[in-house]
């Protein structure tokens, strides 16, 4: 049985492209899924540029409040991919090539065009300790340095390393979540929402207002860790917003 | 004519939906994209959960080391909207009921049923000391408090409060960025794109892998506040991609 403690996990996206708006993020939104499927928690999310300092300050004041940190991004063959040296740094132990990465991408590339040239070795290289992720979907692995797991960029190479974690992490209870939606404006039903959440300790409400279709509408998420909770939570939310005179929508609009 | 000094900002997306999965942010790449515009880097981002003394923090440690700070997030009518009382708290100042942002409400619900009630007065919420910002596309104004611009997280509602705010930060020179792709694999132009950055001071070159329609390509993004530096930096990359043998596309893949 999965334990009472909360786990939690922190994310760094490392990134001048996200920064400068070039490339919408997908990685927060996949990382935060897989983790609440594991029982872990993203507690934090910080976006920093690809500046050694930087990632260093963050990786070093998100390790060790969170059971686990990860990263995505810079891991790659070219000048701009420094996460390594970054994280190395981070826990103040030299850069070494692995020898299993350098297998995997002597074996990957062996039959490519070029082979292994110097500039694709860089990505065998790791922190000094460090245990290769498996990378399913190309040659180069993630990496995970203590309890901080260095994956890529690219969103769907860093959801097959994810795939590849799957049920490896130690966690706790998931967090279930119900949605209920109503065509309300929010400020309507706003002291119903908080009567709601007072009368069931140990849930919590989000109200997440839209504006579609010319009319104003609302998604109420109720989440806890206990399922029947939730649910039965979400059931006296739809009794109230009936009595207010409005329709609720079960899994939301 | 634009000051040589680098301007900075730093972002503070506030909201458990975004940490939950349930809700893709779209505000990083808005707000980055705005910031650009106005000659003012995005630094920074730190995606925080609904929990005061996290907003407090993040608020706290970004606003001093940036020109300018945004918050997104939290500042509607329900009881998970604390963003303004985690900012004053931030400022250790008192929240007071702001008298235009009462009036701008008044008047925006008194035709509208229900009218002014207590959960939508609450968005005329300020810390002590702060002014609006104009939100042409719904009643509750944002609100600035020293260097915080406090933003609503609905992106349509945010985008519309930094239109109304076009022009009006001061700000240094934008970044410009030229982009070259080719179908080339990164890890092959790893050198060739660190010489070219080496020959050009001034221009940091960024490459964005991706695998498409079977074949592997990469974008290779070339950024300076030298808008004739970038391109010439531009040409420079595709001369030497050719020489390489692989086809520059102008504008990127």
């Amino acid at each position: 049985m999965a334990s009472d403690r909360v786990w939690t996990a922190a994310l760094v996206v490392i990134g001048d492209e996200i920064l400068s708006g070039r490339t919408q993020d997908k990685n927060i939104a996949q990382v935060a899924t897989w983790l609440n499927d594991q029982g872990i928690r993203l507690a934090e999310v910080r976006v920093v540029p690809d500046d050694t300092k930087r990632i260093v300050e963050a990786v070093n004041a998100l390790r060790s409040r969170n059971d686990y940190l990860f990263t995505t991004g810079g891991i790659g063959p070219t000048h701009d991919d420094i996460t390594v040296d970054a994280v190395a740094s981070a826990f103040e132990v030299p850069v070494i090539v692995h020898p299993e990465a350098r297998q995997i991408l002597e074996d990957y590339y062996r039959d490519r065009q070029g082979g292994l040239t110097q500039a694709r070795l860089r990505m065998a290289r790791v922190p000094q300790g460090a245990e290769l992720l498996r990378n399913p979907s190309s040659g180069a692995p993630g990496i995970r340095m203590g309890n901080v797991y260095i994956l890529a960029g690219v969103p769907g190479i860093a959801a097959s390393m994810l795939h590849a974690l799957t049920g490896t992490l130690e966690g706790g209870q998931p967090v279930v979540s119900v949605t209920v939606g109503a065509r309300a404006p929010e400020s309507d039903v706003a002291d119903l929402l908080r009567e709601t959440e007072q009368a069931h300790p140990g849930v919590s409400i989000g109200s997440y207002p839209f504006f579609r279709d010319g009319r104003y509408g609302a998604n109420f998420v109720i989440r806890s860790v206990d399922g029947a909770l939730a649910e039965a939570t979400g059931e006296d939310l739809s009794e109230r917003l009936r009595g207010a005179g409005y329709e609720p929508i079960e899994g939301g609009l």
